[in-house]
């Protein structure tokens, strides 16, 4: 059955935005007294009634829980996000199919993609959350600077890249964390981080890693390094 | 340093296809006595010198063996192409870049899309094998229908649905598997296979398998699935 979202579902009566209506409504083609399956994207799914449609906007009552997950480890990927847009919204796309809980767009020394069109990227991770039947939908932050984002990190971080550095074997690492712990991974641009973003890094405590043999694009390190995690843990 | 693709390296002198010649000479700009790197797509990696450039043709000569893989776990993702082929073809991508060793469109019940593009597909399979620095060119097989691929299945072989079925976890699976095996995994359309289809699947000894809680897309699942093998195997 299919899933909308509601943000606010803490009173009893409670009414779908105009795009989630409008799908309800005129793609689904629900009606009055129809039963469907609503998530506030932060863990819980509802089965609720369509009790009235007053213009174009759907009322919902009888708010019964039907499902609640309790993610224990917290998955946060900041990402310089690719030159080419395509590539991110796919990154956003599954990362949001495989479970993520908060997204940064990293601004790093070469990162050439400086700006993200955010109410581009909340649709994409709400279509995404829906179609995947999953019922977190990740917080995406505004596009931070490496520096700043660095001195908000917290422990269980760690920096994914490609120089021939010290790195552990990030599937390694894993094995040996504990399941309720928070969990970030910091992944470069095309031309990766420079070697004093890393060494910046290391002095902050963040671990250098490297996510298997191969020479990975942005957007696949990003959605490999969260699979690793939800695969794990 | 960017890596080549030569299928034919047994000889002692050899010369680059047209193509890569092109990408060689007319891209990278190299140029006679430059020492380029070429796989032959089955593990192996060469340190190579550029013994002279006839008729847009590079000629190569001094192999000497960089690097070696040997890959203990073959991987064979048999997945039912989605309607649109961009998705298909990212998942060929992806998939590369991770490390998978063949790739069998399956053509079932509902799957929407019939025809491949076999010549743009190895394309896309060459050209993210040497962006991912990774000397395993995957075989992609020719598009199979369902019950003819399941005549031909070994053992270790999985099929991922969404149907309430008995299903086990796929990382449970993957704990208790030993590295020297062949796995197979097969996915589904979009409107995933039928149920007839997973019942004839058992009866020949293929278990059912979830890779998640989530509802994932065609080309997600054959990604997360080639993942998880990697990472646990």
């Amino acid at each position: 059955m299919n899933l909308f979202y509601c943000q606010n579902l803490s009173k009893k009566k409670i009414s779908l935005s105009k795009e989630e209506s409008r799908h309800c409504i005129k793609v689904l083609r629900k009606k009055k007294n129809d039963i469907i399956r609503v998530t506030n994207g932060k863990g819980t799914i509802y089965i609720t009634k369509i009790s009235s449609i007053e213009n174009e906007t759907v009322q919902l009552e009888n708010l019964k829980t039907e499902f609640i997950l309790n993610r224990k480890t917290k998955i946060h990927i900041a990402i310089a996000p690719p030159k080419n847009r395509i590539r991110f919204e796919w990154f956003l796309e599954k990362v949001t199919e495989v479970g993520v809980d908060i997204i940064t767009p990293l601004l790093c020394t070469n990162s050439e993609r400086k700006q993200i069109n955010l109410i581009r990227s909340q649709k994409i991770l709400i279509s995404a959350m829906k179609q995947s039947n999953n019922s977190i939908l990740p917080q995406i932050n505004h596009p931070t600077p490496f520096k700043d984002f660095l001195e908000k990190i917290g422990n269980n971080s760690y920096i994914a890249h490609c120089h021939t550095m010290k790195k552990v074997d990030f599937k390694t690492i894993l094995a040996k964390q504990k399941k309720d712990k928070n969990i970030t991974v910091m992944i470069g641009p095309e031309g990766d981080f420079t070697r004093e973003e890393i060494i910046m890094s290391e002095k902050r405590g963040i671990q250098s890693i490297k996510l298997g043999e191969n020479r990975l694009r942005t957007e696949t390190a990003g959605i490999i390094s969260c699979n690793m995690i939800n695969t794990i843990l």
